[in-house]
């Protein structure tokens, strides 16, 4: 790709366009801008702008694109696979002040916001209406919803009350040349040509810059039961995930910890929580729901499930902290592991029945390759985030033969019918592994897509392909 | 665009590629083929092919695309907007010979099927086995479920359980030049570049040619609870629907139907049932879950609601046959529609909220252009289909003057927040009424994407835009 150096012209135009206060260029004020929460990657940026509103964004994106500027939309820098990392240089578009909740309608059970603003502030703001947005990733207290957007991300919840795509109603979007256009309508249904709302969600920032996102809200349950049980191994835990739902509960979390990865966050956050000594793994189960009564009875059909799946231990939350601590031993367990040793993320997904081969698959394969790791995530989707620690790996090893381990993993994923990312997204370090998913006529369409939307290649460049 | 005319050379090659007997010229064989359920619209394809594997499809494909035929993939001709009228002649390639439950799959809670299979005849398999696939379109009992997925359909139930987009894992399909591709991968989850599933859904059949349908089933509720709620005016019903779900309560169904139209189907089906004198409009409202008594309790609080709203009368489903009797008041009203009159659908959608706006200004525009209407639809998700009635309409102003009409009503349904297709789709029809919608930016982007599916244009040409 043949991009133009940013130079003290763009600059001073840039400036013009958003204001002298929100362009920057000092090593000081992008290094932020230079890096995600993947591994330890960092690529500097040469400028990073904060446009306030859509008609800045569209000025931007232009000017840009007339002058051949990659431009990296950024969210809130919590993506784990180099989404938002500038990799041509250029100019990092940060949402940060695009961060506004515009309305919450109650009489539709809508509500409208700007990509900049944080997940659970958003979360918290229709909750206090007695409504629900159920979409609630692990770095929900900082990620942007517009982030969420870009990744098809998920959360403990889709399990329940399914994908992200299902609550996105309507996008407001900058195309690459500065156009702007709504994809869709404020309805629960669409059928009014290709549905371009759906082509976005997960489109990683490389086809529009989105500037307004109208969400569908539910309402809000009024009660939740939270278990946790231990298991004594990874595939009884699993088998245990696929069973419940054929006894016909369908709970609205079902998370699989491995038993390393508890250890290391309770030692990590100082948490109160003792491992069970035979325990190998946990899945934290919750239901939730407007009727208590109903709630016991699911709980007492998942304690059949798991008694049969050899469960040696359920415990009951029975408290509202009690409930905030199991949760935490889920939702801190990625920064626990990343404290911990340098580390790989994989964000596999397989057809839930097929997770104790998988989980069994990754350990065989790390003892092939002289890996260990730690697995947990969304078990009830059939999604495993697989931790890989370096741990007395050589750097040499790290560096060339883990990456032929790591293909071995996303081979065993794609033959039990699943893929190379459930939530995280292809992003930067995921590329090299899309053949194993896809033929070259798959990624062509892709292609072809991408350059109708961006035919200059300026958006995001670099990513998923 | 240029075409080729089918000549003997042809026939012989494509007889040839799936048999003699699946092969159809004579005019007799290919009328069927030459309609669907959209008004009294005719055209003839020069030929009609039923391939029985995708290998079949695939070969009939590549040699169309090869020699400029214009295909026109066909369901089970249900389609309200002219999605499968081959208005370029050529071939008419249907399913109905794609026609197997491939696989369901209760351990993992899905399904595997081809897109020939009726989609009543799949939901009663699954519901054998306990689970269930919601998403039935009035025409469940003839349509193909190959269909559903080009139209994007929905039916009542989508209120509760989503749209048919949350149901669709994967495909299998054949692109306009033969190659032959899965869309995605058979998870709840996917982060793995552009969602070309999603993309599919609801393209008519102009982008590829599906063959194969991984679905998620979810456990079948126990019980449900069906009400009929009667109205003094349309706009106190509709005003109801949003006002039922503000009140907490999420119903499996929330269908909306005028007077006219419940004593027409009463009339033509020679149901069992009396409108109260006084009802200008019916609200027909199903709950379902596990447990009766939570259902009663959803019961009340609709009944508190609609109360409120002015209902004169709520009828109590209490045997299934009364439940059955209840749903072909709904079910029937369409056919009932279009044996009593010449008329034709528009199928709007707007914020449910916006309902009463909708039904107040549909009557009002009606007045204006001499026409009358008859409205029904799936009120919870703020999807009505408006039955232009012809009556006493001159056959001048039904042919030129009522488009304006049809204009005004889908420009005031996009002022409300809506668009011109909740379900049924653009088609041959509604074509003309896109820009109301749409910027010439936006239809652009369509185009281009239609533009790296299908270089030559061969595929269901004439259609969307």
């Amino acid at each position: 790709m043949k991009f133009n150096a940013i130079n003290q012209k763009h600059i001073n135009k840039l400036k013009q366009l958003c204001g002298e206060n929100n362009v920057f260029t000092d090593q000081e004020s992008v290094y932020k801008y230079s890096k995600d929460e993947t591994e330890d990657l960092s690529f500097f940026p040469d400028l990073v702008i904060k446009p306030k509103n859509v008609r800045e964004v569209s000025a931007v994106m232009k000017y840009c694109n007339e002058h051949l500027i990659p431009v990296t939309p950024r969210g809130g820098g919590t993506g784990l696979s180099g989404g938002a990392l500038p990799v041509y240089g250029g100019v990092v578009l940060s949402t940060e002040r695009l961060n506004s909740i515009i309305e919450i309608d109650e009489r539709n059970l809508q509500a409208t916001v700007e990509p900049g603003v944080i997940t659970e502030v958003f979360m918290d703001a229709v909750s206090e209406k007695g409504l629900l947005y159920p979409v609630d990733p692990s770095s929900k207290g900082s990620c942007f919803i517009g982030g969420n957007m870009a990744h098809g991300s998920g959360g403990p919840r889709v399990v329940k009350y399914g994908t992200i795509r299902e609550y996105v109603l309507n996008f407001e979007v900058v195309l690459p040349n500065g156009d702007i256009i709504w994809t869709g309508a404020n309805t629960l249904k669409y059928a009014s040509g290709y549905n371009l709302t759906q082509l976005l969600i997960g489109s990683e920032g490389t086809l529009a810059i989105i500037t307004k996102i109208v969400l569908k809200l539910i309402p809000r349950p009024q009660h939740n039961i939270l278990l946790m049980c231990a298991f004594p191994t990874n595939e009884d835990a699993c088998a245990a995930v696929s069973a419940i739902f054929r006894a016909g509960v369908t709970p609205s979390a079902l998370e699989f910890m491995e038993r390393r990865g508890l250890e290391w966050v309770i030692e990590y956050d100082k948490l109160n929580f003792s491992v069970h000594v035979d325990a190998q793994a946990y899945l934290l189960v919750e239901v939730d729901g407007n009727d208590m009564d109903m709630l016991f009875a699911d709980c007492e059909v998942i304690n059949g499930v798991v008694e049969k799946h050899r469960c040696i231990e359920v415990l009951f939350a029975d408290s509202s902290i009690q409930k905030e601590e199991f949760w935490k031993l889920r939702r801190v367990l990625p920064v626990s592991v990343k404290s911990n040793s340098i580390y790989k993320e994989e964000d596999t997904v397989v057809p839930r029945a097929n997770l104790p081969q998988l989980v069994k698959g990754i350990k065989e394969i790390g003892k092939a390759y002289g890996f260990e790791s730690v697995c947990y995530g969304h078990a009830g989707d059939g999604n495993l985030h697989i931790n890989i620690i370096k741990a007395s790996m050589t750097d040499e090893d790290w560096k060339n033969r883990l990456k032929d381990g790591i293909k071995e993993i996303f081979e065993l994923t794609v033959k039990l019918g699943g893929t190379i990312s459930g939530e995280h997204g292809i992003g930067l370090v995921q590329k090299d592994f899309m053949p194993i998913k896809y033929s070259e006529i798959h990624l062509n369409l892709m292609r072809g897509i991408k350059q109708v939307f961006d035919p200059n290649g300026i958006l995001n460049p670099g990513k998923i392909f």
